[in-house]
């Protein structure tokens, strides 16, 4: 595959077009690439162009994209999607079994060197690749969400050479790639966001806090901060002047204390009906239509000014 | 304590001049607050005023104090700093019999309607209210660093009216001011923090990705949703159309078996040196200083362009 580092695709195949195929979508076209679109439902092929309008508006809105964007075409059948094609992203629901199928049929289509990239958040590229005849072009590359905004992207899988054009090919596209050493379970950012779940679920079982005020002490304290400096970094500049070791070595031990006083929450009925009723009092009528749209201004304004000075 | 709801103080003693000290200083002066400062180092009493410099710059740069900024008075002693006084902000080390003992100092000094409001990250009301002659005077009051910047003040007491006047004094000062109903040892930030930091620390431990790429995908992806909205409504908008209810019924179990899957790791010393060699590759040589005037300028940044509308 030597070469193809500075030979990006032109257009690029998206299977399945629910919210994250749609999001990709928009991207892709957003930086001037055609996309050839499908989806097993029609309804959902009928819709993607409607769909991905507001998407696009926000994408003009922080005006990183190509001079000319792409153009969409929604194809019939995955075979019409996929031919001739050297790049595809998959965003079938999370069932091992529907994606293997559908991987079968992409590669009886595709040249040797099309790389097969799934959007997965919860399944492994070992559980994925099984039964693949081409292993080393399949990649998982998991954005998060809502991905046209987020600039996140994880990859993993075995073969350098395609993970080097994976890198380059989404960076292109103005993404954050980081690439993982191991195949794991929710990558990094679904386990991050587990780990604290647990904690905030606990908080709301044991009557800590209501769910509002967890959530708003999240944004104006460690989600704030988060945005600007990783966990680790916070740790080595909450060390004081000797940093991360000085920390290791004072609070290292009441660190493993709080770690040992961490709840282990069940998502028991009763704690499900106040994290259920806690968000109705957030939400405090608004749609959910309405909190994401609220969340996406917000994110393409603090995007643009991280990326005034080239963030 | 009726009517002191409106009757805001118009100076502060500070109890402790290391960094949190300093910063709440330059907060309040920039508030128009004056300040008697007392530490019982000499050197850090009068490195203060030199140290609240570039702090009451960047809070200038923010654009949301007072018209005339408030006085500092370096105090040599901390009767002086607290005679007359009807708050006290105490920024004394982690160490609860200290904390008590200078307690005790305030009290034999302060009016009844004084309130001490103590910093500490680490302790609860319970263990440092023990002593106290008025413990209903007495509140936790835990910024989050740089607490000049950031806006999170987590408060607990048992007593309703200081906290409603505590709440009004953080709320006229900027802050978001959010309320525990129980006592918990790291309040909600802290505990947050840790609980994703353990996860945090498992990955590296694991091998599955450095520090620095464990920071940049956080800082990419959850961080900056989270500096937007909080965990429990990034569930709820992850449900799709069904929300939260949708979410917790169909994704609840992965969730639960995902937080089985997570680690616990051991701050071994194997751990601790990738850790510190982690760092030292994602500073690339920039000092702690340097690192925390990056932070502290994005923070700046990103908190002008969130105050823009009102947030």
């Amino acid at each position: 595959m030597a070469g193809s580092l500075t030979s990006m695709p032109a257009s690029v195949a998206v299977l399945g077009c629910g919210l994250i195929g749609a999001s990709w979508t928009a991207l892709f076209i957003h930086h001037g690439l055609d996309v050839r679109a499908w989806d097993p439902n029609e309804a959902a092929r009928r819709q993607l162009a409607a769909q991905i309008g507001p998407l696009l508006a926000q994408l003009a809105e922080l005006g990183t994209g190509a001079d000319r964007p792409g153009r969409l075409h929604v194809q019939p059948t995955l075979r019409d999607a996929v031919s001739g094609i050297a790049w595809v992203q998959e965003n079938a629901p999370e069932n091992t079994a529907l994606k293997q199928a559908l991987y079968a049929e992409v590669e009886a289509v595709v040249a040797p060197d099309c790389v097969i990239a799934s959007s997965t958040s919860a399944q492994t590229w070992t559980g994925l690749s099984q039964g693949l005849r081409c292993p080393d072009r399949f990649i998982t590359a998991h954005p998060f969400n809502p991905p046209h905004l987020m600039p996140l992207v994880e990859l993993y899988g075995p073969d350098r050479g395609t993970l080097a054009r994976a890198s380059a090919f989404y960076e292109s596209l103005g993404r954050r790639v980081v690439v993982l050493k191991k195949d794991i379970p929710g990558h990094i950012a679904g386990r991050l966001s587990a780990a604290l779940w647990r904690e905030a679920v606990h908080l709301v079982a044991e009557g800590v806090a209501d769910v509002a005020d967890i959530d708003a002490a999240l944004v104006a304290g460690p989600g704030l901060r988060w945005s600007v400096i990783g966990a680790h970094m916070a740790y080595h500049l909450g060390g004081g002047r000797g940093g991360i070791e000085h920390y290791l070595r004072h609070l290292g031990p009441s660190q493993r204390q709080r770690w040992e006083s961490l709840g282990r929450p069940e998502l028991s009925d009763d704690v499900c009906r106040r994290l259920i009723e806690g968000i109705a009092e957030e939400a405090a009528g608004r749609t959910i239509e309405q909190l994401e749209a609220e969340r996406d201004r917000m994110l393409v304004r603090l995007l643009k000014e991280r990326g005034r000075e080239g963030d």
